[in-house]
């Protein structure tokens, strides 16, 4: 089942080592067949060089697997929350890549210091906190979706306005409309972590980029007036 | 029309992806034609891997579109005030290169601290000031090109002997006498600002290198008594 | 002797060229042959373009050359007493991988700052002292060995928890059961080096990771509950 | 003439472009021949791409053209400043390479931080005073070549035991037996400069190698107790 989907989510998880998103098997993408109610995702701990189409599995979005040989991504259960309670994403991303994974680590949100942030996501990057050890211990990866969910809640931050975010000392997660989308969010995500690092180091004093310039680069790029780009057919 | 010189620019923007400039579709770069007042640039959000040398469009002085059937890049408002006002640039590119972005995003100027800079650029490389609220509702692109020709006019700066700038919170603009030279200044400037960032951190108090070295350097490759590289013939 | 072997450790040796973790000759790799009490390793100085399979050398667990015409690496004597001492190791790998090294330079263990880190080690990866002068003078290479071995005892660490150490101002070693797991390590190790540095330049007091969250991903993946990748056949 | 020689200095200089020590045609690479009394250089500007051996050009210890069509480098007089004064060097290489010309421009040595420095340098790697508006502006080149030597000199170094330098404001300069060694060392530096400076960033405080430590590794691969490779035939 699902042969054009299991492509689409196979060919996004090669986009990762191409982009250098992954050490060895560090990284996971799936997407969702809304229809049915399941979504497409990686193995688990299968090297991409040996990654085939058929490969991938389907699971619905309690984490169940509906078909396939192989066990899921570990990460599925965090998955399949995210498609469970955001109806309007299509792809997930998960990765270590390298300068998102050390904000991460280092606990602290990504400011939006320049119009390469602002071009895609609306206002800083949200680190969230560390689970509980009960939130470990009981379902750690069910919790990582749960704490994901509410906090953008909480935080009323609109998830396709700000398609990424960071688990605290773990790593970056990111969705799109897509598969492919998801990935491109994560690219970009690691690109602007990399320039915000350095922003930092070259000027510890640095503020944010003012919110009309923010607003501007974002609603080029998305919205009823978007004059990015050329007209979709 | 104009052939030739869409295969130029053509030429000229796929170097940005080779010299590892952009990410996605983040650059453009663009080749004028002054005899006959237009230039020819990027259509907006292609991807370098599809782009064609019949995609380039042609633009006139004041950002209209004089032929193309693709929207030019959402820069070109930028690009056209360049062109209209600094009649010795032939070519002008911009680009989210990283190092030079996060000096934009920091705010500052790039010191002169080494012969690599002062080889290509007179003295420090201007990071300009964000636009205003009202510069950015209207005309933004446009009022990015006001910026930076009244900037360069008010520092009495000479726009050939220092072919770069920063936009604060955004990026670096480059041009140059045609569209692989003004490549070359990006490549240049990207390559600049990364060891002036090493530098910074290595020796925090570290000062410019003394005038005489700077004009040394700029000196032995520019101007009647230049005698790097081969005579030209 | 040892065809098997040597063709083993032959292709370990050239995963590190592959992975970046040596310039020129910088890095050598081993693997045991428990049965024989020998174990085989890179010769010593010979550039990974030239290496061929036979050129792998036998040696016993005290250093001494049993097999092969050319000399073995210059560490040996340290792979030797790792082997003699650990019986759970197959591999060793020693590389001077840059971010490795530069903490090993810096005199500092890395701390477990994210689940990337306690994935592969249960804890900081330790850096050890400098050897004295006598320890120097006298057989510096099998004192480097005697180091590791006595600093996992008093630290009460377990070495195939923690399958690496930086010898400070010299660089890393890293180990596994067998060659190509023991380069796995030394891959990881650098990414954690490269990561964990970033991670204290944005935040320069930054916590290791909680302790539930360390145990919660090293034992997902190790151990009797491990449920990461797929089942063992 | 000189033909093997050409091909050799050749080869030496399209080293410069596999290492990654230079961008466009930022460095130049040098060959003796003793008998002669001449060196082989790159033709100065010309890029790496459309480079062959019969465009190296001839000239003398004085910097006075012998043969070859072209322009030597405009560095032509620092090296044959130091073939004259050096006996025991046979090739000269100069890049900007990326590390080392950022510390180059922090007006900073390198200290040795550990065994890869100590390896292959004996001690720091000095760097040197910029030259005074005297000195620069008459026979800038010639003078680069007068400090380094003379302030070996002072130093009391031995330029065979740290075959390379750095000049304050400027770049790197490296030596060796022949061009390809030079070539090396030049890899080297870049390496060590990039380790010196993330070990200052992960530990400020950090003190040198001991000396018993640096004088164990330079002396392993140098000199009449020399045990590290194979014995040469």
């Amino acid at each position: 089942m699902l042969e054009e989907l299991k492509q689409k989510v196979y060919e996004a998880n090669m986009m990762l080592p191409r982009y250098q998103l992954v050490t060895f098997t560090w990284g996971n993408v799936s997407g969702v067949c809304r229809e049915k109610g399941v979504f497409v995702i990686k193995p688990s701990g299968v090297p991409y060089e040996e990654l085939r189409p058929q490969d991938m599995v389907v699971v619905d979005f309690d984490g169940n697997k509906v078909e396939g040989e192989m066990n899921p991504s570990s990460d599925t259960p965090t998955h399949a929350y995210l498609y469970k309670h955001w109806e309007r994403i299509g792809g997930v991303v998960h990765t270590h890549s390298s300068y998102a994974t050390s904000w991460a680590q280092s606990g602290r949100s990504i400011p939006c210091y320049g119009t390469t942030h602002a071009d895609y996501y609306y206002g800083e990057i949200p680190c969230l906190r560390t689970l509980t050890k009960a939130e470990i211990d009981d379902a750690y990866e069910k919790n990582t979706g749960v704490l994901i969910v509410d906090s953008f809640g909480q935080m009323k931050k609109d998830y396709t306005a700000v398609p990424a975010c960071l688990c605290k000392n773990h790593g970056p997660f990111a969705w799109g409309k897509d598969p492919v989308d998801a990935v491109h969010s994560a690219v970009v995500l690691e690109e602007v972590a990399k320039m915000a690092y350095r922003t930092e180091l070259i000027n510890p004093k640095v503020a944010p980029a003012p919110q009309e310039l923010q607003d501007k680069h974002y609603y080029r790029k998305h919205g009823a007036n978007a004059y990015y780009g050329q007209a979709r057919k």
